[in-house]
């Protein structure tokens, strides 16, 4: 396994065992060097397949996708930096992100100078090393930490990248959970980061890990999980399904699951979705600083899934928003930036979510909508009067008064600042008593 | 007459006639025991029919009501706990609360363990007797000062309540002001609270002399009052006038308005009824702090009018609202916590709103609407120019420049920020020469 | 040419050419007593022909306007009172606004007990002579600094107002930049006010500045400037062009934006016009802290274009409102109250409004619409990955993004919160390589 702060001890986990397993999970996928395309790809989708019983798509290069095509397929065996004593200064052995991602295969003898502009550094963090793709513009570098950087002083350098770029494919994975109903649940991790835990292991880890449980049940909604890589990966998943897009009711892109920040949501481009309401209220039932942002061009592949010719319902949740934390894409988004407890809060937040988007849009109907019914006679109410409604009293209340047919579960949550689980609780003893149909 | 706090000095007042002689009708009707049936909404309706010929209704027990149906009547002469020295320590003849309403009949001799149970104190204000009931739960209790019951030593105790529970009937009351229109205008205020004072002596003189006053006109509107028992009251009320209720264009439920705090309004389920900007215009003009709350499924029988099948274009209109003032629903709450000046206000506003419910959905029209028409030539602007516009004639123009058929009075009202008397003479001397229509 | 602050040293300004040049328009226009008819607006207009060939228009004494008619013309050759003495304390030839506007003539001597009523001054600005006007109640004063009037002692003082008030002509000008449509824009200042620097000359100096620029254009629109006295002037113009008032898209009232404090814009009565939203970006592009207020009756000639009856999209662009600056209407609104900077900028600004009033309401249509088209590969994206966005480069993304047919440029900008140089530069280099049409 790579490790890309070596001198670090190892995280000092004893989570729960949710968090646990979904950490082990991230350790496993954290050192595979991925790119848009190869072998790191279908590895990392392998694992994933231990999990749920996933489909694997393959993609030949070439393949017309809208306004780009399927790349050349990268491959990578192995890169260095020699300095004149034949000690490797740089090793992809160590970290997959000391090559540019899509490096052309070279082999030299270069000058400092000469290789200079090959080399990328962040000087404000020394010792970190920064990640980097070439994906369209055939090219080769290496990233570094800039104090390596600053202790190059040979006169010329042996530089080596074994990689490959030729004719092959781009490969994606799907997994459907059938629900009741066609209407479907879209839920995407991209599968493109090589070695960074955020960004995006956590979100492949938990995206699998949330496959594996609703794989228990037979929803409402037919549940769509899709990884595949960024930018091309959505672009070839969408040119594929141009035909059935239209059955996805709700979206959610789903990275950065494990740092140590709270919860945010970037509205999709339609900004009134039905997504858009149900993880606000999920998210603030937790935490009322919760962070909604709007739509915004900047982002992951919800900017395709919400391009304008698809303009699909599809939000994005991630912990902290990406380029918002100094780890972001360097190797300090490593295995001590995220926690396993975090991991298992994700979950349960998107487990939460997913109870919601099964019941939130329903429209139930007060079957005695004339005045108050009693409930005190059906055991629901206090029998000594005079004190206040209880917060379970209240709930009962806000149903029965806005069940008139036009008010979802949602729109009377929101209403009535309820929270999931006291709403829930009342829906089920009004339905038993035949007060909600 | 039961005094429930008699080691206070009586209430030293001096308020103007009206104030005065609100407080009166409040201090006859504060002793009465009224419960949601029996003799005591009887004699209390009985006293405001000096007020106003307003009529009386008598609905059987047992007659369905929606969800419910009419109870028994309860009716109670006496009630009392002796100590064994026969010494009465809780006494029905010093305050109606004494008794938990609906207390089916009892007298027995009980260890203070078996009676505990059916004794309810406020033990956070340990002088104070709470107000409880139990309506639909055949039960009997005390309620009684904590302070008094931490001295109950005794081995036994003779209890007393001399009450009936039978069939009979439930009472309310109506006063109609026809109007030129049959469209209605409701006001609902609740008789079935024993001795207090707030909640509700204070709504049932407020809205007899509202009546007294109105009957004295020929409005626009038809004005119902109904007097009735909360809950089951405005519920029987509604099933016997389901087919009428549609007339109803405004309405207020009007309750707790002798307080010492800053006036509240509840906002209709609607939340945009013509009702719902006209009491919030009315109440600012009098006080820019005034509350506007949000219709909530709490509170009086705006519950039952704005329930889904009515959804009635009812407000409610209190001081503070019920529960946020330690004295609600207590013996506290007496005739040291109202004042003449407060319920002449209560008054004074309700006059005020009426007058705005009368013109404030009217859409006048600017007969000269190209240009602003010449007013100094018609008296009404100044004749030296240079200098700033006044309130009047600031008042004249708005009038002019949105009385285009699309803007009622309050449209004008609230866009322009103007208050209501400035404005009405506005439009009085814009009408009379002919610049309004 | 008269100085009504006489002790003071001229204003030191060596602005920028353009700032200069305006700044001396509005010197040679200040001394000119002008009224809303007679030889003063005569010659203001003669001097903005010299920027522009505006058409003047002359409408008879008695010509109906709406609900007002044309008053007579008012003329005045000399005006002053003298002492016992016989020296000039009061001369009309320092300054304009000693006169209050259309006096009728008078010759008299009279005691200043009998003068008094005739005399205006402001107690709070002893110095500072105020201007009035009496145009439509026959009446003759003056207006003088209140220090000189609490100097007068003599028992007698001669009086001479020598005006002429008879049947002529109101005066009004106008000129057209025929555009692609026949759509207009119309950009109109009042030419009433005597001598008085931000209200009004740096109206017209402006105005007729950014006339004079425009014409050296073929815009999309036409640009229609129209100079006329206040309210009766509108009120004349707009009577004169009913028929073909609907063709106005955009307009503006433009007046007082030589001051130095920041820019105000008014909203039209419709609030939500194109120019309501235009303004508004343009200025927050050059001050966040930019003041927008919303419609209101009190104001200049947008109340007479926002009538009822007309309704037209017309704002108003000011620096301080009328009324909030102390030598509003008072000889203290000098040349020493303005600067050429600031009049140079008020042109900048109605520059960059011109340009968004071309373009923000076009609605562009994406021709890739499936996706993020390939930027990189048309050489408007940066070759390596992992970084982030340039605001160039969001603003290609949210033009692309937006451009669905339903968005106009000015929509776009809001959302996107780009300020008009980067969306433009991003529009264009959409349009070039055919990603927007």
């Amino acid at each position: 396994m790579a490790r890309n702060r070596p001198g670090l001890p190892a995280p000092q986990c004893d989570p729960e065992s949710s968090g646990q397993a979904l950490f082990a999970l991230v350790k496993r996928l954290f050192p595979i060097c991925r790119s848009i395309t190869g072998e790191g790809v279908r590895e990392t989708l392998r694992i994933l397949r231990e999990s749920v019983p996933l489909v694997i798509h393959e993609v030949a290069t070439g393949t017309p996708v809208f306004d780009w095509e399927v790349p050349k397929e990268w491959n990578i065996r192995d890169a260095y930096i020699k300095d004149m004593s034949g000690r490797r200064i740089v090793d992809f052995n160590n970290s997959s992100l000391h090559v540019v991602s899509y490096s052309i295969p070279v082999r030299a003898t270069l000058s400092l100078e000469a290789l200079r502009s090959h080399l990328h550094t962040l000087p404000e963090h020394p010792d970190w090393i920064p990640y980097r793709t070439s994906y369209w513009n055939e090219n080769w570098g290496f990233c570094l930490p800039h104090a390596l950087l600053q202790q190059m002083q040979d006169a010329a350098y042996d530089v080596c990248i074994d990689s490959t770029l030729q004719d092959g494919h781009l490969t994606y994975a799907e997994y459907l959970i059938p629900g009741e109903s066609e209407d479907e649940v879209l839920l995407f991790s991209h599968t493109c980061h090589p070695s960074m835990c955020n960004d995006n292991c956590t979100g492949l880890a938990v995206t699998a890990a949330l496959a594996h449980r609703l794989s228990e049940r037979r929803p409402r909604y037919s549940y769509r999980f899709v990884w595949a890589p960024g930018t091309i990966g959505s672009l070839t998943w969408l040119s594929r399904n141009r035909e059935t897009v239209g059955r996805i009711r709700h979206g959610l892109v789903l990275t950065g699951l494990g740092d140590p920040g709270g919860f945010t949501y970037k509205r999709s481009r339609r900004g009134d979705a039905a997504i858009d309401r149900i993880v606000p209220w999920v998210l603030r039932g937790r935490d009322p600083q919760a962070r909604i942002d709007d739509f915004s061009v900047y982002g992951y592949d919800e900017r395709q899934f919400c391009s304008p010719g698809f303009n699909l319902p599809v939000g994005r949740l991630t912990r902290t928003p990406y380029g918002e934390y100094p780890q972001y894409h360097t190797s300090a988004d490593d295995l001590c930036f995220i926690a396993p407890d975090q991991l298992a809060e994700a979950l349960a937040v998107l487990l939460d979510i997913v109870d919601v988007i099964e019941v939130g849009e329903r429209r139930y109907v007060n079957t005695s909508p004339h005045g108050e019914p009693r409930l005190g006679k059906r055991g629901l109410f206090r029998p000594t009067g005079g004190v206040g409604l209880s917060g379970r009293e209240a709930a009962l209340l806000w149903m029965l008064n806005l069940s008139d047919g036009s008010h979802s579960v949602i729109d009377i949550a929101e209403r009535a600042n309820l929270d999931f689980t006291t709403l829930a609780s009342a829906i089920s003893d009004l339905v038993a008593c035949g007060l909600l149909i």
